[in-house]
């Protein structure tokens, strides 16, 4: 509670206590002030885990990868930390509980840390709290942190772009996500996985991929995508996926592209941290202020549009606070 | 260019000229002033249209559905317009071109307007400029406005919540979107459409698909979520569809939760707007304050963590203009 507690916390947490960490992380996403100042404090001690992150459709298998995954990276001898983000449902609050379920083997190993985040649907708000949890499992001495998220939203997009490395993970038939990663709708990843690879589509699956991959632009000492095969479940092909993941962190590092990442992801991470801050304060400001809900009421009445509503809002939002009293 | 040609301009969307509507909708496009001053002028003409919303995955034929409901909204004498919101690929510039071509059979009725918008991928840049557009849709006396996204990503779903309206257009095998629709990544529709209906998959998709709804909650008087099923390419279905869809009108009217969707949506897009302007200030101020760079190599270096860095740039920002100089 108190500001040596907190001291104390930091520092157990850097020593590598999970419980601390799993401490820090609860204060973080309770917004709570004392979770703020630890980053604060830790976050010179970051910077040293890999972030890798995953994305794909539910169901493709990505927490039986992570299992797998994490326990090659344990025999390597590797501290793991693992920060799944489940979408919060309207129908069925904790559909994704059975994810856990799979990573159950490691939930006894100290060198393995799980922690699962709920998506709470604002704007930016799970986003902000991840990545800062991110950060602590990092200063944690954490060598490699794996982010999984669920879908090919764009708040898991955010989160998933925090990443040194981004895993597409897919399932034979999933056309769906090939089609909107044709699109564009999805970021491209630096690694693809096909998992379930016994199920008969997949070499269909892998040539039509590779079809969309080979429309994208050429350019010199560009990283070349790998489609990986697996079969999670059983650890086929885990061993390859390791190997790539590896590479592709030994490229950026040779190219000087994770500096590049870090700066631009860091550089975002703010600018998203202060406009979700600004809409807050603007939120605040929309619900107390009686004038604004008459303007917001006019608009309804279709007297004041929307456009001309918002500036009039960040006029006497902009001015506001100090000259009114 | 005038204040005058201006004027006539809007005079001439009023009467329902579709060349003066898309002249309209390129200046909001462009970001042109004159463009936010139309919609000003013309927004107590708006709030007539119905809007219905078409989401789900690419490729499940919701343009050919459109292109159909098209014909039979005008078959029923009234004027159609459609905004396709076109997500730019890094690949693909434009491969959805081909979807503009099957509403080719309407490009010469008067009483339908066809146009695409392009994701710039900015934070609620596209969906400000597509809302604005569905405005002036709305003033030019379309009697229905049909809204088509690609995906479901979160910037579509953004646009499509601005719908009176919204249908989930889904072909036999999306089970990617079944699982996002279980998970809770995608909003609730108040229509399904079970597309491409002669696949032999059709009766499992509508099963799966009355599972996932079963799991909601259910209200007294709520609204019963229609599965219609339809080859939009031979016709079939869409009479029913069409029933559907102003059957779900009336029950919204009827309920009085039409106006309170509407009250909600708009009350959401001032906030949108506000918080767009106020993060491209933001954007203005770090790219141009020599200050806020020198913050940003903090935090890359380590020394200074997002969230302070944060807080340092709304400090500066906030009492910045005046003060400074």
């Amino acid at each position: 509670m108190s500001a040596s507690a907190d001291r104390s916390l930091a520092q157990r947490l850097l020593d590598g206590d999970n419980r601390a960490l799993a401490r820090a992380i609860s204060l973080v996403e309770n917004d709570d002030p004392a979770g703020w100042e630890l980053v604060r404090e830790l976050y010179p001690q970051t910077g040293r885990a890999a972030m890798v992150g995953f994305t794909g459709p539910p169901g493709v298998g990505k927490s039986t990868l992570i299992a797998a995954l994490t326990r090659a990276v344990r025999e390597a001898g590797k501290d793991v930390a693992v920060l799944s983000i489940d979408p919060s449902s309207p129908f069925t609050q904790g559909a994704l509980l059975g994810d856990r379920i799979r990573l159950a083997e490691h939930f006894l190993d100290p060198g393995v840390f799980i922690r699962s985040m709920a998506n709470r649907g604002a704007l930016g708000g799970l986003s902000e709290a991840a990545l800062q949890a991110a950060l602590l499992m990092d200063a944690a001495g954490n060598d490699v942190v794996f982010l999984e998220t669920v879908g090919v939203g764009q708040a898991d997009v955010d989160v998933i772009d925090h990443a040194d490395t981004i895993v597409l993970v897919l399932q034979p038939g999933s056309g769906d996500s090939i089609q909107a990663l044709k699109a564009g709708v999805m970021e491209i990843p630096d690694v693809i996985v096909v998992n379930k690879a016994d199920h008969p589509l997949t070499d269909t699956m892998v040539r039509e991929i590779r079809g969309v991959l080979a429309l994208g632009p050429k350019e010199e000492g560009q990283w070349d995508i790998p489609i990986v095969r697996t079969d999670a479940a059983r650890g086929d092909g885990v061993e390859e996926l390791v190997e790539r993941l590896d590479a592709h962190r030994a490229h950026i590092e040779a190219e000087g592209t994770l500096l590049e990442r870090r700066r631009r992801n860091l550089r975002n991470e703010v600018l998203a941290l202060a406009t979700v801050r600004l809409r807050r304060q603007l939120e605040a400001a929309i619900r107390e202020d009686a004038d604004v809900k008459e303007l917001l009421d006019e608009v309804v009445s279709r007297r004041l549009d929307p456009a001309s509503a918002a500036s009039s809002i960040l006029e006497r939002h902009d001015g506001g606070d100090d000259d009114d009293r």
